[in-house]
């Protein structure tokens, strides 16, 4: 038996090659390793851009595109969009009712994004309530990691403490007819708590030095034609001290090198820090480098995405399947809470 | 087409006289004129008693039996449960994007509620969005009127706020198409924002003369056989300065003869009044007059329950077909919400 993983991302519209780096690579390599699951949080971008869904199924469908032009493959993993399996929103509305408020209240983001998004008005029951929904999004797979950046190691952690919770008051009891009478009845929890498995995120500059992120308007897409590629990357900044052609630069505190550090070959990083440090070669040149790799990089990403886009019917099958994979694993694990719980099973409509 | 009306009750248990004439009673008389949807709150029992939930699944039993006894007709109203009615959890999770945590804080039953149940740990996120989880209950079905007593009135005021803010986001855009190109585009609401239909509530003291309560212990059920009915009644609260039987009592402070007012006939009425004024009969006479009329009323409603008790199985199915009716209308509000939040469509997996 392979170990389950479960991750998700927001459907941001097209991804660029920090949400890449920062996840979809990992994703990639994951699928071979272990039973994965992965998913379009749609109804996660809501919580934060609820004034405006005009653009949210384009976003969608950009993400699916992304996510299968990226390598991950619907043979070896499963990819669905979350509200389409309806069972995290039941769980999260269990899990609502055993979970205090301060809680959610002291996830760190929940007062750090209110305060980087104070042109939209977070103060709403769903914002407080997101972090919940992602252990239900994780906790109804049952997974035994759940791969994460460092900055969501929080979240994780919350849904480890509603799992307790969780498997504290609602536990499955064995009773003598599986132990054969001579134990006494065992309880055994039904939501295993999921462990971290820390996504490596290597610094990864946009075009104005900062972070890349959609945000700043700094981002290289997965989707960027080779032109745009070069084009974006010609006006990068650099090390600020290298003001001549002249005068020799410094990589370490340069964004472009960073770039090459992720991109590059061993070979091209050693002959871009030599023609740094010396002077050798102009800044020019070194971003020209690190485009190649770059676009190295993408060309088969972006041969999968052409095939992809050109066959749209192919796409909607892929995440019909992977609905349909997602919510049959949902409602196993669905089957054990409502029981659990003392509620109706599907359908049959009243509990024994 | 008839006007459709939707209301629920917790499960609580075996229902009493208070529950009976508070809500169930009007409930029979409302499914001859209007379109019915009837369903048993289970999610909402979770609110309050998350921490044990053993007694749950019977309660949600001998409700549903009660809600047949005392005549509500599966061919006549929509009989369901509501945790079998996956719909309702997503509405909720979609409600929660746009709700303004403020608004749910301000509903005068949170403060009530948590000061009322002291022992119990209702600081939960669940407990605060309960209002929000009925304010789903209720749309999803698109009604006229929700049937609710006075004490219900401000949840059902939210309701109205949440609908128009909603309607206000997320319009449904009848285009030219519609309209023959003459006028410009219309936005139509999806979620029309229902009426109060306020339940008469008789005064319905207990026992002990207070309001009739399970927290109180001072009911008579609608299942209590006679020989309880009239034993349970015998130590009623009367008019306390009527100490002696040769003191004449007030009717108008008596408890025994509110449940007069209730259950007895006018000639009955007016035979106790004058009894009790003149001194002419004594408590347990007059008190034997009014469980008469109790036991008469129950008798239909205990034959109805005798039926069903015997017959588990037509319960079951009863409430099967219930609540694949009541999902049905229910997925018919969600694909026109789906579809104006940009959201995945049932089962296809992908916005269009
Ligand atoms: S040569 Fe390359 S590493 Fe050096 S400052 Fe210019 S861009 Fe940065
Ligand atoms: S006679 Fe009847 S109405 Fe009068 S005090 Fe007794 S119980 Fe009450």
């Amino acid at each position: 038996m392979r170990k389950r993983v479960l991750s998700g991302m927001r459907p941001t519209g097209k991804l660029h090659l920090g949400n890449y780096m920062g996840a979809l690579y990992n994703w990639v390599r994951l699928q071979h390793e272990y039973e994965c699951y992965f998913f379009i949080a749609d109804w996660h971008a809501l919580t934060t851009d609820y004034s405006d869904v005009s653009k949210l199924p384009e976003n969608t469908r950009e993400v699916a595109l992304d996510f299968l032009a990226a390598g991950l493959d619907p043979e070896k993993c499963v990819l669905f969009v979350q509200s389409a399996v309806k069972q995290h929103a039941e769980l999260h509305l269990l899990f609502s009712m055993i979970t205090p408020l301060g809680w959610l209240e002291r996830v760190p983001s929940y007062k750090d994004q209110q305060e980087q998004l104070k042109e939209k008005d977070l103060a709403t029951y769903g914002f407080l309530g997101y972090p919940l929904l992602q252990s239900a999004d994780i906790l109804i797979y049952q997974p035994d990691f759940v791969p994460v950046g460092q900055d969501q190691v929080a979240h994780v952690e919350l849904t480890r403490e509603v799992a307790r919770r969780f498997n504290q008051f609602y536990p499955k009891r064995l009773t003598a007819e599986f132990n054969v009478g001579v134990l006494p009845a065992v309880d055994i929890p039904i939501l295993p708590e999921p462990k971290v498995l820390l996504t490596p995120s290597p610094k990864l500059p946009g075009t104005d030095g900062r972070k890349m992120s959609k945000s700043y308007g700094n981002t290289v897409l997965l989707s960027d034609p080779e032109p745009i590629v070069r084009q974006k990357l010609k006006p990068m900044v650099t090390d600020p001290a290298r003001v001549r052609r002249s005068d020799p630069g410094n990589p370490e505190v340069c964004p472009v090198f960073d770039l090459h550090k992720v991109f590059s070959s061993a070979e091209t990083q050693a002959k871009a820090r030599e023609g740094c440090t010396t002077a050798g070669i102009g800044c020019i040149e070194c971003k020209s480098w690190v485009a190649d790799a770059i676009v190295a990089e993408l060309a088969p990403i972006q041969e999968r995405r052409h095939h992809y886009e050109s066959n749209p019917s192919v796409v909607k099958e892929i995440l019909h399947a992977g609905n349909l994979r997602a919510m049959a694993r949902a409602e196993q694990t669905m089957l054990e809470v409502r029981s659990a719980m003392g509620l109706a099973p599907a359908e049959v409509g009243i509990a024994q």
